[in-house]
């Protein structure tokens, strides 16, 4: 099972390569995330492993024989440079995988061999990781659910099938770009205030939310649904979602088939895949269920969900606009929501998306929905931290936002901390506000 | 311009090949539609032509010398057997190669190459002929719409976005299939009457909805708006739709996100896709605006899509119970929605879904939403034509139907006619119901 701690987890490992990049700790011998990447010699994207400073280059290190066979053939098998034939495998075969990198990568220093397939994190660029097909999105904070309820609807913030399935709408998959790439403000119609008929022009309510990407392993055949109980077995691993919204555009277009050009402009994922064994020490019980809730159906109830099906990652929000970027400030943290609040788990996300037989594939994302907790500090959009656009956040240079300007970079960073264990990360999902072209 | 009539269109043009399939009139040289098929000989799918009771193979016109140099390899660049390549190009040499096969399909015989290079329909196994990625669908009858809507909100059907955009959401690309392929009813959440809770199992309420779907040809840039000027170059061609909708699914999970698992278990399209150009004869005004409608925004209004941006496509919707089988009857004609009905149209659809930059790729689907007109016998969804379920339709067996039941077949054919011209056919979207699994 995935969520079983073994020597990967190791807290005594150490990692074999330098380790002075202030992200460092994201990426130590104990979390072996999987990415995509070209170098200046190698234009075409091949897969790497995160360690510290560094990538490590999977073919590079299939052709020198760092590999035994069975997991050479599955590296070589890969040979697109997606994630994707890699996610399709059988859950054992990934796990030989991540021991063996295990072994190659950990102690005071790596063997020569193995140093020989480093290549420096500065001189790699990272590309999207996995060629992704289709991409819902789910609604599975209660508190995001709740405070953005409670502005269309004060009395009755929480619609009562909030309670008894993981809420979703499918998102647009041939948008979702990597950390980085620039977000163009989209035009869209939306009301002006006191206007009966729309304008057409630059949104002015652009915000972010703050979600979880899980990425699918092994499908299901057409009308096959996943059970819940094994959907731990299909889910391949994790990255930090961006899923850019603008307000105004949604207000207006969402009645009665839901948000389509209000999100579908862009939404960035962050270039590392956290493997779910990863993040077997970070497993947690997911929030309690509140006392007014029904039971929950039997397809998407099982006790090991109840006891583990929760993740313990911490997200942290930052802002940093142009003005403080020549001030020379730090990016400022807006936020810091938490995945263990979250109401419905990653592995319900996967048993309701197929109970209808609705068909995955290797790569298919499910977001999780803006990640939101019950205090101040963290709420994962800024739809909720400004109450709807009324109330401004403050930055350190006096400016104040109430949604994103042209020039700000927003970014979010995700980790895993726990006593007794190594801390592991996810990495960086930046983008920065162009304007509008129009 | 793809509105252009040519010699292609002429109806004095005869076809070189017997037609004694009863849908052979769907499939004269005016039409050809491509498609995507195998046979005991070839069995990885390759690219072929609808004529007559025929499937014209273009790889092995080529490797007979049947194209010049330019279609040749126009075709050959085809290899991987999808439409998806053949979309992406120029719309100039798209229809270099229509007129190429127009003249070497047309007159009182083909000549033996060619008739070498034709397969029996009948011996040929036809497949899904485009690979899509994305599936947008949209909602495009105002009949619909306000059918639809008067089952929530009797006293205000049609909501005010219904003017001012296209309205649409994202659907699900995994589970599109091609014309034969058994739907398996689907389990979901849904309300049983005068209950709070929901209770999940088969769904009670399983629907047809009677849709164009137009695919893309050559797509656009990230944050680069495809004009409504230029849609016209970029939609390739079309097929008919049957977006399959449990309607208790969704009204028990679509608020506030849209419809999810309700759509996404099942869609199938017809196998042939008619272009745009075999369309020019059938263009016509779209539907009148209403009185009461805002004036259109900009980038949703030229005059030519004013003039000629409406297809006169004629749609027949049929349905063949077990017992109707039994006793050896066809399928029962429960409705005729005219696509030249539809209040927006497919370039606006197109427009719309790029104007906040989002991308297309070739291939994606535009589905036109239930195609819908004013009278009884013009209604797209059982859900109309039954008023939520509550007026049943009656079959020639005296067997009555408000949703679909197991064993039903359910077949959509489309077809344009009009005076001085050759009519020409899209061929048959069929799905027969198979019992829930669960």
């Amino acid at each position: 099972m995935s969520d079983v701690i073994n020597e990967t987890h190791d807290p005594r490992l150490k990692s074999g390569v330098p380790c002075n990049l202030a992200d460092s700790w994201s990426f130590p011998v104990q979390n072996l995330p999987f990415g995509r990447f070209t170098t200046r010699q190698h234009l075409s994207p091949r897969l790497g492993v995160a360690i510290g400073d560094f990538v490590l280059d999977l073919k590079e290190a299939v052709l020198r024989g760092l590999f035994e066979r069975r997991v050479a053939s599955l590296i070589s098998s890969c040979s697109d440079g997606w994630l994707n034939s890699l996610m399709s495998q059988d859950v054992s075969l990934i796990r030989e995988l991540r021991l063996a990198l295990s072994i190659m990568l950990r102690g005071d220093v790596v063997n020569d061999r193995v140093a020989s397939c480093l290549v420096k994190r500065t001189e790699a660029t990272l590309h999207k990781p996995v060629d992704i097909r289709n991409f819902s999105d789910f609604f599975t904070s209660i508190h995001h659910a709740q405070n953005s309820g409670k502005l269309k609807r004060p009395d009755n913030p929480l619609l009562p099938n909030f309670h008894t399935l993981p809420v979703a709408y499918h998102g647009r998959a041939s948008t979702v770009c990597v950390d980085g790439t620039p977000v163009r403000r989209p035009c869209g119609q939306f009301l002006l205030p006191g206007k009966v008929h729309p304008t057409f022009g630059p949104t002015r309510a652009l915000d972010l939310e703050c979600e979880l990407a899980s990425y699918v392993g092994s499908g299901n055949m057409l009308g096959q649904p996943i059970r819940l109980a094994e959907a731990e077995q299909r889910l391949f691993g994790f990255s930090i979602l961006n899923d850019w919204s603008a307000r105004d555009i949604q207000n207006w277009e969402s009645t009665p088939l839901g948000p389509f050009l209000a999100k579908s402009f862009q939404s960035t994922v962050s270039p590392w895949v956290v493997t779910l064994e990863a993040l077997a020490p970070f497993r947690v019980a997911p929030a309690s269920r509140t006392p007014d809730a029904p039971r929950m159906l039997t397809y998407l109830h099982d006790t090991n969900d109840r006891a583990r099906g929760g993740l313990d990652i911490q997200f942290e929000v930052s802002i940093l606009s142009d003005l403080m970027k020549n001030k020379k400030l730090a990016p400022h943290p807006i936020a810091k929501p938490k995945f263990r609040d979250q109401y419905w788990t990653v592995f319900q996300m996967l048993a309701h998306q197929t109970s209808n037989g609705c068909t995955v594939i290797p790569g298919d994302l499910l977001g999780s929905g803006t990640v939101s907790g019950s205090t101040e500090a963290e709420l994962g959009c800024l739809l909720e931290m400004t109450r709807g656009g009324t109330l401004p956040v403050s930055l350190p240079t006096g400016e104040q936002r109430t949604y994103l300007q042209d020039g700000d970079e927003l970014s979010i960073t995700a980790g895993c901390h726990k006593e007794g264990f190594v801390s592991i990360g996810f990495g960086n999902c930046r983008g920065s506000i162009k304007p509008a072209v129009h």
